[in-house]
């Protein structure tokens, strides 16, 4: 068994880390951080009765020895230090923040409107979407998770851009669940706000998760192509959940079929992948509560299948292929595990 | 038309209340305050088209002469010394806080905590539960709006326990939308803990609407009886609307039937109440965006109709009927006008 | 007073048209058809105390004397032999199928698989969308009130189309809740099924509401110009509500500021119709319940204010403004009444 | 590794049975039997990659050699002829149904309506209540598996009831998500129907599942004490889980705290048992997606903390303690595995 540390171990991937550690047989809790409620026990947060202390992460710092890995999920900035920390400590480490993914540190901070205090270790961190950079994971010790809205979107177009049939302008529309916030307090998340509602937010081209986008589907076919995305999030009434429904173009004489097929050849074996058959569309129902992606390909006319439109659209659970399952599939690559391993 | 002037405009209340206003023939919006957004216009509070400014309720004190009637959406102890200070200035008042509520100012220190400071003038205050106290309401200057809860436990038993047949021990499991705990940013409120979520809040004797149960159905028949209610409120995965589930006792030999008499006799002519046949129960599809109530009534063993027990089941929206709708007919009675104006 | 006939009244779209006439100052309810229904009372089929009964529509036919107006709420094909008895009965009628929405009975053929058996009464036709056709509707006997999807995105675009200015290719991306289904007891609308879900469906090209944008849009600016629509309906786990998303392209130099302007220019006075300011999006929030659309847009880029790509998103009540709303409207312009009656 | 066949695979409780079975280290899955969908995949029924042939129960009875037990998930009456054919077959059988959860024939006829047919099994099958039964599972070849509802009841009262403190009248108002109803198409669970409501079902006297609350509850502590249970269920609007809120009376002297002492004598070392402590209530986030019962005990009356009231409130997943789960870890009894393989 090994022993696992999670760095803010309070919010909604936090949790949900703990209960994939709970049911993966080489992963047990180590200890658990939280700057709001140290002092407490997590099932004093949480309505649950895993009673595990809560520390700083000061403490934390001082007790890398008792881990094995460290996943941290901090918010973006604050993560920086505590990779930096963990990792010359030594200890492997899943970093779930924004800090690490985009290897370009002024792109990160154009996005994000801050200074990266530690572009050397840019370099170093592995970008944890396992279907599509399996091969530069195993043996990682420094691995950036990715985003929840970039998996989903990633995922569904990846093999159309390898295959240099992505058109330039690419139309994103997402929903996502409301976990997605986080476990915060604020108005628009609030239950009567959010409940029987729902509202498009950062429309267009201002939702940081777009340069993953960029960065993957860009030099997914070597050549660094430039594609236009829009990408407008929606506040869905759910818990959990992510579905984007993406607007692409592709040559002409493209069809389905042929789309269908690169998928399967690229997908091909993937635990994660659920590839849906001609006319089903992708719901949250496909994948809420596991660790797929399930994604479906649709000509956008019936009458023109060879058109040159298509509508691809896939699913995701924010919280686990978007987030905490994702992470602890890295790690299993990582370490030589199957990597299926708590994950079913 | 009359203009009516709403203190503490930017709860659910009080948007409630403007609603009702805009489709009410004879009262148009005076003032609106609001503390914390003071200085903003009410489309930027909520999603509305409704444009006016927002007063700090000091500078509502100055203008009396704009208004004929105010409603107070204010907390209680708060709402003392705004009621003290409108109807002062002879302002006739309609208050939906908890203050003027309880006749006896012991009762409410006890279970409010906070000593009254205008016992004077609970004994002016009439009890706005207009279809028990309608006669009390004609021509009254300070109305106390009753509580969400107790409207709906107080019109569910009251003919009951004026006939004398409501049993000492009343069980009564109340269900309530999330809005019934405000506008307010807490954690268990959020949308994420609430949804698919249920959970009991203050069980037993600890909520404080109780104190309007007992003053209410332990006078209804005349002679002070003290009935002991158990009440246990639950949140509710919904925006509003109360189901109140009653487990009661009444005499032997007392049937269904005769029960469901009795009410259509006490409730004859009611235009907000829906008594509902035998065999259905009542719910909340049955009354949200409505100012009714309704009433459903059933022997608890169908094998003993005369057995003595009995579920009786009420719901009402928490807002209208619970709160700002509620409030209006009280008022419509107070002026004298059609008691459903702009409740319809 | 005015007498209403409703064909279909079980529907939900009839349940809001009872509940529209019951707040109208000028309108009643005649008699209500419900072929399945027929010999029931109408609070047998909803949670409601109205108590009215239900006849079949042969029995209808018989009793045109009593009414003033019918609403049809029938499916699409079958609703054209009511409108031909009504109409030819000397009836007014407000048909809200599909049966008289499309100008051209070839187009009403390939979207909707039937021969139209009354293509004279077509022409006869006025398309109730009021607040672009306003001037049509004076006196009009026949109004084929639009569909739910198609108002929303018809008002969301219509200034732009009109002025030349949107782009070929225009993506709706449309957020519809439940009740838009209809009341009918299939698996994928069931509680369990739909709720925690969201899924596209008639992806891309394949929905028939498509044929009132192309119609509506594509006349809009007096040159019959053709878009290219991609329309993706989703089903939301609501209850009513509809959400369009719409990218759309505009041509060099035309600002949001600008574009803003236009729609306040089109829209000035417009009682129905809520232009948000710069800066906020469109939500169920500003629109359920009511018979308004709520409009917002928004460049794509924020860098590129002129670059030409829109975000445009618009709300709607599906079974208010989108459905027994828009009828009641577009019967109190036909007749003469104040536009909003009974709609406020 | 055993292999389990799946009679009544495309309900809920099927559904969740193959996805325990997927994370079971000891079980995979058998034939899967469908009686509507014989001949479809699993993966046309449910949106999921798991790819099963679905084969009539008939086909199944000439398959017995091919697993080791079988989990019935019929209806009831429907499912004794499928457990004599399977228990006959030698096969260890697992009966979700209520066919063989009530001892007394009698008492079987009069609530389910329903002549048994193999009463001499009723004796032969154990009751599935783990935590309560545990010491009659052990090898156990035919295990009648608890009610939902009765699961949390009789859970959550039984020490009480074992020490003789639990009072003559019993009321019990259960909560449950949608789920519980089964994958059926019926309006009273269409989306539209069902959310943003509540409402009560069989109140009082008349739900079957009062019969499994009498058996375990009247004979817990050896003296078949008759208890009066009022039951009220009501259709929650969430997809899972059961909270039942339970009005019960105790000895005089009884403390809150010794009760708690005495359900945490009779729960120590319970795996799947959540006692909360005091001040805290159980919600449907204690449980939901886990085999837990949580259980909140607390005085009606703070006032009185020996009053002999008391609220005892108990949750859990409908879909797995109260169903799949529990069968499942009946079934690791039966066969000697460790209690909770594939439940964590």
């Amino acid at each position: 068994m090994q022993r696992a540390g999670i760095a803010g171990a309070t919010g909604y991937t936090g949790y949900e880390l703990i209960a994939l550690i709970h049911r993966h047989p080489e992963l047990e809790v180590g200890w658990l951080t939280s700057e709001r409620s140290a002092g407490k026990r997590f099932n004093q947060i949480f309505s649950t009765p895993w009673d595990y202390p809560l520390i700083p992460l000061a403490d934390a710092y001082l007790r890398t020895d008792e881990v094995d890995v460290v996943f941290l999920c901090l918010p973006h900035a604050e993560s920086m230090e505590a990779v930096k920390r963990f990792y010359g400590a030594g200890v492997r480490v899943i970093d779930l923040s924004a800090d690490f993914r985009l290897k370009d540190v002024d792109v990160y901070k154009r996005w994000y409107g801050v200074e990266h205090s530690a572009p050397e270790l840019c370099a170093e961190a592995r970008y944890g979407l396992c279907e599509l950079f399996r091969s530069q994971l195993g043996g990682a010790r420094l691995i950036a998770s990715p985003g929840c809205y970039p998996t989903s979107v990633n995922l569904g177009l990846y093999p159309l851009a390898k295959a240099g049939w992505l058109g330039e302008r690419v139309i994103v529309d997402s929903k996502s669940g409301i976990s997605g916030a986080g476990r915060k307090t604020t108005l628009p998340f609030q239950f009567v706000e959010a409940n029987e509602n729902i509202t498009a937010y950062s429309v267009g081209h201002r939702h940081r998760h777009i340069a993953e986008m960029e960065q993957v589907l860009g030099a997914a076919n070597g050549e660094g192509r430039d594609h236009r995305f829009l990408f407008t999030p929606h506040l869905l009434p759910v818990n959990r959940g992510i579905l984007s429904t993406m607007y692409v173009e592709a040559p002409a004489g493209v069809t389905e079929e042929r789309i269908r097929e690169l998928y399967e050849e690229n997908y091909e074996g993937e635990p994660f992948i659920h590839l849906l058959p001609a006319g089903e569309q992708a719901s949250l129902a496909h994948t809420v509560g596991t660790n797929r992606c399930a994604i479906a390909i649709t000509a956008a006319d019936p009458m023109l299948p060879e058109g040159g439109e298509f509508v691809i659209s896939a699913s995701i659970d924010n919280l686990i292929k978007g987030g905490s399952g994702q992470a602890v599939q890295s790690y299993n690559i990582a370490v030589g595990l199957d990597e299926t391993a708590g994950l079913e």
